[in-house]
């Protein structure tokens, strides 16, 4: 039982101050050597692991959590299967930091470029899904930060647990075991002091619902990277490849209901619509896709009125608005106007449409042709992500190692002075 | 008489979301066309700004503004001419905004890059100078973003005259006048309320003393790119070459004395002390220079005792601290615990001590055989900077063009949907 929380708190800020101190400078070999022995460590103490979550899904019984709930908290074979290979997939990764970009010579004679630097110490606050730890772990330690991580209370005992093996994958390539803490109290009053402590915290990851979210941002004294709605449009234009709109407009509302890069409202231009509405509606009633459309939508299909409220939703459910427009102008309008700025798509095979697009849609991804499902840190490459940022500092969109991380001036030269 | 500041600043935070949407698809020919007519304006409107500006002074007179204020406020035929030039030279830079990098193709078909857009509205408070007016609105425009800029009540008429020329060169162009907004009022709440305007404005950049960012960050419910303390300090190597150590450590000193980028803490490796000490106390004597040593300093030179205050004070003033330290890593301890992560330097011929020192010391700009004084968005090729931030997150260092920017991904498919 920890007593004086705000005493723990500052301990555990300090040791990881000083932790990310160390792992800044460590070796891209030793920490990928960590994130391995981590696996193997996780894999090697599966029983316990899986008897420390049981405790957590005992006690989550006992509290009436959701069926919902319970699921994620599970830590089957298979997800701890995943959890040491997502660490395997991350050490393969190449090594942001130290990645020196654009140096050149100054007519000074000194040469000035960046250099991509930790940024130093992380704080992630998650909820129920405990291979939340592990992910986020792995992609702090790979990117040379130390990180504070707060899970669920209903997680303890499993976060725990993984909290050990990684501790054990740490210390077997010889880094600081602070480099990664989790905290061991459930106490609410834990969030709170973390928030406050920025001379030791440099940027704060929420994990979760918008609830918990907001919560903190309006909290905390430490820069957060956060997500808020993920309200996604797909604009079908007229001069769209007919097959492709359907396709599109399907997969992105219907390959999964509930993340964050679903669509949500489907604006489809006038002279297209009769073509393409009659069609996706058929295909969403065999989707189970509940249909909401403004009053032209509704003249060409049967469908429930959309209200103000419907374009300012996210869902994340198998109801969808669909809103007939003049064209891209009207598209554009609607999307400046309702769009969370998340991921919105065109539809069109013009092209000057497409290049208008894509420079002002200002949302985190702007997409043509392509389903908003991509948005994505594996689909985009970075191999690993941490969440999808909504704002616009820092990290924009999907936040994988780079996001992770920031960079520095160097400047090399052989005696300069100033003069001017 | 603005008498409903409340109001006064929600329009102007209206207008200036609305037009940073037209900045942000404004064609780089277009923007030059207003930096250059903002540039001929100012010229042709002298002696009006001189008249306007003279009432400025007057009131600083009337108020017993120091004269290093009224220096500062005064618009002198030679700065007029240098804002004018400064728009010219604005004009000049590439256009940060719609540059796509790193556009690869992904297993899945789809194209992935980052397209360079703007922030939207900057928010610039500042103090005296008036030429500040001109420069951010140039640089916030060239950048694609819409501008609210506050500056001191002393300098109101000044500004007041600027931004009409300002909104003359906007119009001339074809751009929105509201792209660029001068708060009208000295009524000091206009500050507080630009400052909870989030909606509207997505980041403030505070330009002035350390009082007033420190009310700013308290205030703010907008992002800060902010610049506290240049504790900056050079480390002279016992690797080091003798001369270029000399004057590396007297231009970092000596160059400027007001300026952030100058060296407050010279740190010496005890085996070169002996050389170097003797020498640059003569040559800072000569230069007035007031040295504060630690016990091994004052064994060599004479100079006051340092403090513990010495090594965390910003001087901004003849003065420097001095500390012989036993080598590299006493170095970098005290700058890490000293250093306001700004710019620090070393001097030495030793690859190995410069690869550690360039990968060890966490400030924005760190130096290889360099005056710290080189750290500066003209000398770093930025074409112009708006301030040096001493932030992690976001800007780094010199924040020219590009820090007023922001990326989005964009994504180019084919009709790619989403399968796994």
């Amino acid at each position: 039982m920890i007593e004086d929380i705000q005493n723990y708190m500052t301990a555990v800020g300090e040791k990881a101050r000083r932790a990310s101190r160390a792992m800044g400078r460590a070796e891209t070999r030793q920490k990928n050597q960590a994130l391995l022995a981590m696996a193997d460590k996780i894999e090697s103490s599966r029983d316990w692991i899986k008897a420390e979550n049981a405790r957590d899904l005992d006690a989550g019984r006992e509290q009436d959590l959701s069926s919902a709930m319970l699921d994620r908290l599970a830590l089957t074979d298979a997800r701890i299967d995943a959890m040491a290979e997502g660490l395997r997939q991350i050490a393969t990764l190449a090594d942001p930091v130290g990645q020196v970009s654009d140096l050149s010579y100054r007519p000074s004679g000194i040469q000035v470029g960046k250099m991509r630097v930790p940024l130093g110490v992380i704080g992630i606050i998650y909820e129920s899904r405990p291979n939340v730890t592990v992910d986020a772990a792995g992609l702090c330690l790979k990117s040379g930060n130390a990180c504070i991580l707060r899970g669920g209370s209903e997680s303890i005992h499993s976060n725990q647990a993984l909290a050990a093996c990684i501790r054990e994958g740490l210390e077997q390539a010889g880094l600081p075991q602070a480099a990664v803490q989790v905290i061991e109290t459930t106490d609410r009053s834990a969030v709170g002091a973390l928030l406050k402590m920025d001379q030791y915290v440099d940027v704060i990851v929420p994990r979760g619902g918008k609830g918990l979210i907001e919560r903190i941002i309006a909290e905390s004294r430490i820069p957060v990277i956060k997500h808020l709605d993920g309200i996604c449009h797909v604009y079908i234009d007229d001069r769209a490849d007919l097959q492709k709109a359907l396709d599109i407009a399907f997969n992105a509302k219907t390959q999964r209901f509930g993340v964050c890069n679903a669509m949500e409202t489907l604006l489809v231009a006038e002279g297209i619509a009769p073509q393409v509405l009659p069609r996706l509606a058929d295909r969403f009633q065999e989707a189970g896709v509940e249909l909401r459309g403004c009053d032209k939508t509704r003249a060409m299909i049967p469908c429930k009125p959309a209200t103000e409220e419907d374009w300012a939703t996210e869902y994340l459910a198998p109801i969808l608005s669909i809103r007939v427009v003049s064209g891209l102008d009207e598209a554009m309008d609607h999307i400046y106007r309702y769009s969370s700025s998340h991921t919105d798509a065109i539809v069109t095979e013009d092209y000057t449409r497409a290049r208008r697009f894509l420079r002002e849609v200002d949302s985190s991804s702007v997409m043509v042709n392509a389903s908003t499902r991509f948005a994505d840190g594996f689909e985009y490459g970075l191999g690993a992500e941490i969440g999808i940022s909504t704002d616009k500092l820092h990290a924009r969109g999907p936040v994988g190692l780079e996001g992770l991380t920031t960079q520095k001036f160097i400047v090399l030269g052989e005696g300069q002075i100033r003069t001017g």
